[in-house]
């Protein structure tokens, strides 16, 4: 493909905004719009004179959010059926809320435009479930590619790390997720620790849709924050290894992060080094690890790691964009490209 | 010892306050004072006509806290060295903050006179570390006793069940702990997860002062809340087990409840059924495991557990009063009494 990607990003809400503005800072892609259903302040917000989606074109998922668009005052630029329909779009970026990204699927294949799908829907939405570092070759050319939620991609960065240099025979997570995003202030624990119901929490079965071989658990509770969520990870590997050695797989690996944590002694203080460091929205796309917080012993690896739940999904799905319209071939070019326009520090 | 155990509590704080209003409550001990060192809102509340230790005699812990008292207009008796001196105290339990046990230490030594120290104290202030369940025999008549944590009194008593049925190969701890009390307003993460920094945590290695053979490894953060501790727990066992056989073993032991997540999915949902049952001060004393949240796979066993910070620790300290005292030498007819005493349900 010669000419750029067009790509369009369809749901603007916590990820889908950050995928519209990531694929714009892209130098094969472009972005030939956004869809949505309804005139959300954020939605107002990205596309005015001083949004960051500004000049972006705005669809609507469909007839009753044209209805909804247009009531509003919003300026519609049409339906997206009729853009799938005209062959305008080669790939569509599906961020819309939990489970819809399935009922948007049956418009993606009526066209037969490519799609990518959020870690809000099932595994079996897609042909396969992504990680730029475990599968990029994988995903090359495929038509329906799902990416795993901000839990599941930080804890395969870190596994995979782990598990290509010692290989994991066992690994249980404890995962302490933050209740809410930042602007949602209606739901979520207040002065409470909430139980996930779930045994394994979802978290462990999804890493495996990725590593698929890997031999885990998982159990998750929600806390009243709304910054990060924190894992807590005991891992036996197969042949003895030192702090060393695991340090070293951390730091080797791509969009990880190692920080002391007695320099960073909570969430909130990382994420205020990203506000220092002038990060759009303070958006995190690495994985942080804390070097004081690992334990090696023998086979037996403990470490604490923090996951920004609202960014950490992007740069993999731009990656993904890139394998399934075979824009790259090579992960590790895709990963550089991918890296230098967001800024990612590794 | 026919008559009635004369009892102190020096420290009138969050545990001290519990642990004097647990005395009074007890037919084969008297309260025969509390002592503190400054007329701070708690004391003054709970010696008031409504207050819960109201008639209570009042001492200074040392000379600088009878000034202060005494300024404040509060009644003091007396200077608590003055009490020990005359032998009217068979033992003290010490409540003082973090640290100061070890300093008060000396001055019960000097009139020879037992004690009971708290977990914020090290193992090695006293003689032995003590849970019921566990060792209540070897306390018998030991002149210093150490009541460990909140968090490593409700992870003995959930373990000590699973040793005892299967033995534990292996367990792995991840703790999600309240940041403070609900009456510290100061201090603790308002919107962060803040890391323990020490690799284990200390719950691990204080659990291995009671069950001293254990193989544990734990790492702890702190989260926005103030109602409870979690615990989430991942264990490798000797044999093969099953689901009903591990519940059972949390269902007999004593000072454990088992509920459903589903009906009470979050932490205040059980402080909310404590305040129902009209506990003072809504203290739990009971170690709560979801059972719902229990998961066994051949010899591995995962179970979330929830820990009331302020109270769980009550009816450890009535305990060893009696085996200290050799009160009672039966630990199961102690544990019994004290139960009905507190209205502990099991």
């Amino acid at each position: 493909m010669k000419t750029k990607a067009r790509v369009l990003v369809n749901g603007i809400g916590t990820v889908g905004k950050r995928i519209a503005h990531a694929i714009k800072l892209q130098s094969d892609m472009e972005l030939v719009g956004i869809a949505d259903v309804a005139p959300t302040p954020t939605l107002k917000t990205v596309l005015e004179p001083k949004g960051f989606l500004y000049g972006t074109r705005l669809y609507a998922s469909n007839d009753q959010g044209y209805e909804n668009l247009k009531k509003a005052g919003m300026w519609v630029e049409g339906k997206l059926e009729d853009l799938l329909r005209n062959g305008a779009v080669d790939i569509v970026i599906d961020a819309a809320p939990e489970g819809i990204g399935a009922l948007n699927k049956q418009l993606y294949q009526k066209y037969g435009v490519k799609a990518i799908f959020q870690g809000g829907e099932k595994a079996d939405v897609a042909e396969m479930s992504f990680n730029a570092i475990v599968n990029y070759e994988e995903a090359l050319g495929k038509n329906y590619v799902r990416v795993p939620s901000c839990n599941t991609t930080g804890l395969i960065r870190s596994l995979s790390a782990i598990d290509f240099n010692f290989e994991i025979e066992y690994g249980f997570i404890a995962l302490v997720r933050r209740s809410v995003d930042p602007h949602e202030y209606k739901k979520g624990p207040i002065n409470a620790i909430e139980f996930d119901l779930h045994v394994p929490s979802h978290h462990a079965p999804d890493v495996k849709t990725v590593l698929k071989h890997l031999n885990l658990f998982s159990l998750a509770v929600k806390v009243p924050t709304t910054l990060s969520h924190v894992h807590i990870v005991d891992l036996l590997v197969k042949r003895e290894t030192s702090y060393e050695e695991v340090l070293k797989a951390f730091e080797n690996q791509t969009r990880v992060i190692t920080l002391s944590a007695k320099e960073y002694p909570a969430t909130s203080v990382v994420i205020e080094k990203f506000r220092d460091y002038l990060r759009p929205r303070y958006d995190v796309y690495e994985l942080i690890i804390f070097k004081d917080l690992i334990n090696v012993d023998g086979k037996r690896i403990r470490y604490v790691q923090q996951v920004h739940q609202e960014a950490i999904i992007v740069p993999e799905n731009v990656d993904a964009v890139r394998a399934m319209l075979e824009l790259e071939k090579n992960k590790w070019e895709s990963i550089r490209k991918t890296n230098e326009s967001l800024g990612i520090i590794k």
